[in-house]
């Protein structure tokens, strides 16, 4: 009986081995393929060159609709359709302007300045300051600092120095919790009497990039004018004002909202041969902020979500499940895209098993970040060794992202999030370097392979 | 008895278990103090711009050992001096020229041509043409190619056209795979009577630099004159001469030897407490190629050693160990101070207990490499959790560098190698866009974090 048992286990273990290798061989075929023929680079460059900046609501954003169609039906698409969601418009209006005012001389009489133009930009959303605004500027590093110094922010320009924590080795720990001062940081000095506000950009690069991105705004908010400030111009006005000078600052923004409009997630799909109900979902956003051209925010997530359809078709694989490849609308500035997609599922009775997301970049694998019950997560950790030798190694619990967020809430879709190296994302992040020079064509690549490889193996086993 | 045995075991996991938690305090103090306060970018930053290029023999060398020798005082240790060794003496001498001529008409009496001047750059050690030598190019892309047309290679330039392998997901194996090409493609051609050569660039960038790195040369060497070509000149001139037209080239290079002259590996050294004859190796190679630089090759193996040292100072750590921070001389194109500094061991009956090098660029972290019997190994590879959250997680089997070659191969030294991602590396290597701006601080900064954990645990435990 002993025996017959061992016998048995040793079948199942052999049954075990022999899919691990054809799964291994099938993803070895995917990586070739990708790294031999990728299509991803490519249309990186058209994107980003060719498209540009595509904020919700402008023309870029209509471009990009178009290019994405296009791309799904050369990529191979079963089927390719757009789903219309109402997305907000914010504009930026003009060049924003903050020029630094060192009182230089006093004799009592004659007050002389010198003046210095930072590099700034007016954060997402913000709105215009109407005309120039000339205040004192009050320095704090963050927000304990602005209630000691309440009583005295009225009629000031509070500028919030907070820097990023250079001990997170993971980046994104660093951008949430400095996150708080672009998004609320306006509003809170506002309730103070603040008549616009400076934020240090979310960044730890080398650089003097402003970085834009949202703060909370809209009809019910108080809140003031607000720009973030390049890294060396932060720390230029942080130790001007420690210094004791007096030191006022020119603000000048243009923002605002014209009436929301039309926008589209644009969703190509393979329908499944086996179990075409069962709904495999993977993704990145179209939209991207307006100072540069969107390269790794989320062009990279674009291509990568285009380029594993492509991997598939070229190498005839036919899916047991329904895929779709979703271009994400308005992640950026509202994320009404997202919120439509689960919408729309959750009134159509769709079944979603699962989702994955790619928006952090088209850097080097390093892994992906799974939400969902243990069972599935176990069965995820189970794949790690077929992934780790194109370099996704790091599997771990709790991941997602913005646009698939909405599904993983409403549907209890198990939502993952692919998870490249961090490092380089915040230099570039919603500032003007954010550029195609800045990806790596193989680090892009990589990418695709294992999310390719992740999907291959959700499709054919399910979660 | 059973139970006695549970409880000195549950003892000895408690007693592993504090340990470990000991070391990954300690490891995350180091990982703080270098994220927080690392010198290495201002350091790298200072090599390469305040030294620029220093291969063997040349002024930058003279540069770089003195300012190596200050960095390393300054850093904290307890005695720094110069290990003199001869080195080789090779100079470019001149703007290497590779021109290529298309037949465009000829009506029998009139021939017609167009030029066209390909980015090249001579091979290191390659000798110089003497004057322009024009001929006709024969394409090869292959050595099986190269047999297979032996008779048509007298009188010819032959153009190597051998393409970095996409396939490979760790980049040294293109590079292992392709480079015979560079060293051995002359000599081979010189043997069926070409009189010169050029190669495809050892990359797979997306941009036009030329390569450069030593061809087999010397006296006793029959080779020709050898370029390196940029990637998209050498696509543009296999497809011209594919499309059947007639192309002839002009090759001029003025390499030549200079005779033998004094160098140094400059070496810093804190002294151990407990064991000082164990000594622990921890190097980098200060020469680099002419073209650029040497950011990534290997400023950032030598300002990772620096930083290590001046981490351990900054936290006041005293190792048990002696560990020697090695500037190696002549790694590019004679390895004369590896050699020298395994010799002396030698001949000094040191003790070597380990060595590591970081020769593989400021990439962000993936593991290390280890070159060791069984024992070793298993020690090594029980660290690895301990490293993983600072981005080394690949503990692999078989490392090194080619500066602690020797000591591994003379005195039987398990050898290491920090081993970074390696995506990006071969765009830049040894070229002229192998500059400080392409490398970013924070991958930089981790190297140091994840080497200075291995050291410390290396001199706590020994290996």
């Amino acid at each position: 009986m002993k025996r017959t048992l061992s016998f048995l286990a040793g079948l199942l273990i052999a049954g075990a081995a022999a899919a691990q290798n054809v799964d291994s061989l099938f993803i070895r075929r995917l990586a070739d393929e990708i790294l031999e023929n990728s299509r991803a680079y490519e249309n990186l460059r058209q994107l980003t060159k060719g498209v540009g900046g595509r904020l919700a609501g402008s023309p870029g954003m209509v471009k990009a609709e178009a290019w994405g169609q296009r791309a799904l039906q050369e990529a191979g698409a079963g089927r390719v359709w757009l789903q219309e969601c109402m997305v907000p418009h914010w504009v930026r209006g003009g060049y924003d302007i903050f020029q630094a005012e060192r009182l230089t001389a006093n004799d009592g009489k004659n007050r002389k300045w010198s003046t210095r133009r930072l590099s700034a930009i007016a954060l997402g959303n913000s709105l215009a300051s109407n005309g120039a605004r000339r205040a004192p500027v009050l320095l704090v590093h963050d927000f304990a600092e602005l209630e000691a110094k309440k009583d005295s922010v009225a009629g000031k320009i509070v500028f919030f120095n907070y820097k990023f924590n250079p001990r997170y080795v993971h980046t994104f720990e660093a951008y949430r919790d400095a996150g708080a001062y672009r998004g609320q940081g306006p509003v809170r000095a506002a309730r103070y009497g603040a008549v616009g506000v400076a934020i240090r950009s979310l960044s730890e690069g080398t650089d003097n990039f402003p970085h834009t991105g949202t703060t909370a705004s809209g009809d019910t908010v108080k809140t003031v004018p607000s720009v973030a400030l390049g890294l060396r111009d932060a720390d230029w006005l942080d130790s001007a004002i420690r210094s004791g000078t007096t030191v006022w600052a020119t603000l000048q923004t243009f923002g605002r909202f014209l009436p929301d409009t039309v926008g589209h997630n644009v969703i190509g799909e393979l329908r499944g041969s086996e179990f075409p109900d069962q709904i495999i979902t993977i993704g990145g956003h179209l939209d991207s902020w307006d100072p540069a051209e969107g390269a790794h925010d989320d062009g990279a997530g674009v291509v990568h979500t285009i380029e594993v359809l492509r991997a598939f078709k070229a190498l005839g694989y036919q899916p047991k499940r329904t895929i779709r490849f979703v271009l994400f609308a308005n992640e950026e500035n509202g994320l009404r895209g997202g919120r439509k997609y689960a919408e729309e599922a959750k009134a159509k009775g769709e079944q979603h098993i699962f989702a994955l997301e790619s928006d952090e970049g088209g850097f080097t694998p390093r892994g992906f970040g799974l939400s969902a019950p243990d069972a599935p997560f176990q069965k995820f950790l189970s794949w790690q060794p077929l992934l780790a030798p194109y370099g996704a190694s790091e599997f771990l619990r709790g991941g997602g992202g913005s646009d698939i967020g909405p599904l993983g809430q409403q549907l209890k879709t198990p939502t993952c999030g692919f998870v490249p190296d961090s490092q380089r994302y915040f230099d570039v992040h919603h500032a003007a370097n954010d550029v195609f020079e800045n990806v790596n064509k193989r680090e892009l690549e990589l990418g695709a392979v294992n999310i390719a490889a992740l999907i291959y193996l959700v499709d054919k086993y399910g979660l």
